[in-house]
């Protein structure tokens, strides 16, 4: 029967998961699990990382990303320990999401047998390296075999607040839209190392680095869920477009940023000429760039923002105002002409 | 220099992983980690599940297992529903063999285009059904492509109170050790299965479900542990003989167990014959049982063993005895001889 249904050409259920994006999966998925969950469950599925409830002041978050060789990164633009930094950097990246503190972290690695221990060896030191950076630990993993290509999956935990932590939702019409960071760094390193490989100009430097070795904003993160008047967040994975349009989905609201304020940094700018780009699209729609987006309330101080930035040493841009659902969201062009926000971006899947 | 140390012949580091054994390669690991971790971490790399202090009572349970197409499970043996439950179950084990209880779970899953999104589905279905057979939920997760195959990663965490946790630590001279269930059963459905697919006699049922879709033993687990009578723990993943020495070196001491001793059940017994086999070899070697291999103090009463039966449905069976260090471990024959255990068994990696 199973058979016989996966040779029919009309039946949709046949269809290769290719055909589906990573969002209608998500839905799928929360179609099959239950409806209710039990109350220590505070998040599920769909926001950076689940929400677990320790106690009554305290959350456990947990979240994981799996990379998979040839998909989502070739050992000819990546070095193994750079490729073991950037897998625990992109977990970190979802636990700065919620504004919480990282703490231990599981490895998944699945390798060839022709895979070369001393790679295997500098993955694990790039993961040690980068979590040792935000004072998380490595306390457990798995190995096992594959018929080809290395995938290297790592779960995340951390502990937040609960009175502190951030989610996509909870933006509200008037709030204000921030960044941290320049944006779009990944994107023009991604495109150098796709024209030179490692051989590249040093004075693009800087934007490989921001691709290969994104610094996650956990300390940002930190200082934005504790300031007491930021009321969404979620980390700049996708594109800055899909993730903001992220949080305007989850709390019900629309947004207008405006294209002007994105802010991209000298290197960028440089790269985007030599490209034949348009550094701004980059940063709107380059996706993996590891800042945060936030929203805070109209009425925040301007010492607010200044304290977190210099606690935080990151840059902080507004770039726009969250507005009614009914109004969408949209981009105003530097000629003040407003067009929708196209979801487009890094499809992770 | 790096390419010139990977072509070098004589190079040891320019080995691939596959020259080494999961064992060795778990010791990089530890030798790559930082030797000193907060205090916190009560348990890193190395035991069943990692364990991480959530208060002065309490503490977390992490442990993931993965799963990769060809190399662990085939679909002509396996439905994707069934893989989905064995998926989930082999990480419930885990989290049993440390006396916790389930709670939440993270699920990756990296796909092929051409994976049929039926077959995703009833992946999903299978962890929900096993996870809610055991009262835990999935809260979230990451889907990701592969250029061929399917990789699935079940990240499962759970919670133990301190004073009931046991390890594979903690056997000392004298202690009995006992199992749950029968043992072989899953290598006696794996052979089947091997000799016939899908289409093995009915008689053989039992040993292919026990192969296909084991069973957690998440109650039988929490009531050893909270009969204050056990000493050490350990699920049967590798195989009887692994496990009991991964039990020896971790609390340093010896084993004596009795063959005739081991569980074997008719249907085993029934198919080995069948099959040219050994019934009780492939109790003690083949793996992959998901029983529990306990051990508990020398006056264990006989009626908190029964009880522990009882309350879980499970037959126990003391198979043995932990002896000395510096006498090793070692195998007491049908004909009285002894003989040294064999680490024989299924390297997971």
């Amino acid at each position: 029967m199973e058979k016989l249904k996966r040779q029919g050409q009309l039946d949709p259920d046949a269809r290769g998961v290719g055909a589906f994006g990573e969002a209608a999966l998500i839905e799928r998925i929360s179609g099959i699990l239950p409806s209710t969950s039990p109350p220590e469950i505070i998040l599920g599925v769909g926001d950076d990382c689940a929400v677990v409830k320790i106690d009554r002041e305290r959350a456990l978050v947990a979240t994981g990303d799996i990379l998979v060789e040839d998909v989502h990164f070739r050992f000819e633009h990546i070095s193994a320990y750079e490729l073991g930094r950037r897998a625990a950097a992109v977990n970190l990246s979802d636990i700065a999401a919620m504004g919480a503190r990282p703490t231990v972290a599981l490895v998944s690695c699945a390798m060839p047998d022709d895979f070369p221990v001393d790679r295997f060896d500098d993955i694990i030191r790039g993961i040690r390296d980068q979590l040792a950076d935000n004072e998380a630990h490595v306390v457990g993993g798995n190995l096992a075999r594959t018929p080809d290509g290395l995938t290297l999956d790592i779960f995340m935990l951390g502990e937040v607040r609960l009175k502190r932590m951030l989610t996509r939702s909870g933006a509200a019409a008037g709030d204000r839209i921030l960044v941290t960071g320049h944006l779009g760094d990944s994107k023009g390193g991604l495109m150098i190392l796709e024209k030179y490989k490692r051989s590249y100009p040093d004075r693009f430097e800087k934007l490989v680095r921001a691709h290969l070795q994104p610094a996650p904003r956990i300390e940002a993160g930190r200082l934005i869920a504790a300031s007491g008047f930021a009321t969404a967040m979620i980390d700049i994975s996708d594109s800055l477009a899909i993730d903001l349009l992220h949080v305007c989905r989850a709390s019900d609201v629309g947004a207008e940023i405006e294209l002007e304020r994105i802010p991209v940094g000298d290197e960028l700018a440089e790269a985007a000429v030599f490209l034949g780009a348009e550094s701004r699209e980059m940063a709107l729609y380059g996706g993996e760039d590891y800042q945060l987006l936030f929203t805070v309330k109209p009425d925040t101080p301007r010492a607010i923002l200044a304290d977190i930035s210099r606690g935080s040493d990151t840059r902080i841009t507004e770039i726009g105002t969250i507005i009614a659902s009914g109004d969408g969201c949209r981009l105003v062009d530097t000629d003040g002409g407003r067009r929708p926000l196209e979801p487009d971006g890094w499809d992770h899947f």
